[in-house]
């Protein structure tokens, strides 16, 4: 599976990845709960589009997707995101959340 | 020529305005020398591709476009996204600077 290294992430691709309602609300899910088996966000979407949506974070890096026994657990990025582009993750959280 | 109202920002819709290259570059132009007129921006574009990120920019409600005689002056609105997005603005025009 396909990570960016933390220097290559690039801030169109980031924004790109949290231009998307879904996906806004994956990483709030994300932000609140630590981890979360990949897939089991609550949103009411066919199996497929949830996957495309966890694939456009992690391929702009915005989540780590590891593999643990049978599961995929999809992580935020925290660090990474806030080395490469300071302040910008929690602005984003804060204004989800309004 | 249609500006959103600040209460009816879409934070999906100005994370996509955000999520180009070029529109991050005009932003932070307009970002360093308060506006600009439309099309002023130093990039190596057609002027259709140029009016069209700035139409973007506009219809997301990240700027504001007023006449002023027979020229286009376009500006931020930072107080509006400051207001609707704390810190959003800000954040990314750090992350474009680095």
């Amino acid at each position: 599976m396909f990570h960016p290294a933390t220097a290559d992430l690039s801030l169109p691709s980031v924004m790109h990845a949290l231009s998307d309602p879904v996906r806004l609300a994956i990483v709030a899910q994300l932000a609140a709960a630590g981890s979360d088996p990949c897939g089991d966000v609550d949103v009411d979407l066919h199996k497929s589009t949830i996957s495309h949506h966890y694939r456009v974070l992690r391929e702009a890096g915005v989540t780590v997707t590891t593999v643990e026994g049978r599961t995929r657990i999809v992580r935020l990025r925290r660090e990474d995101l806030d080395t490469r582009f300071p302040g910008l993750l929690d602005a984003v959280l804060r204004a989800v959340q309004n």
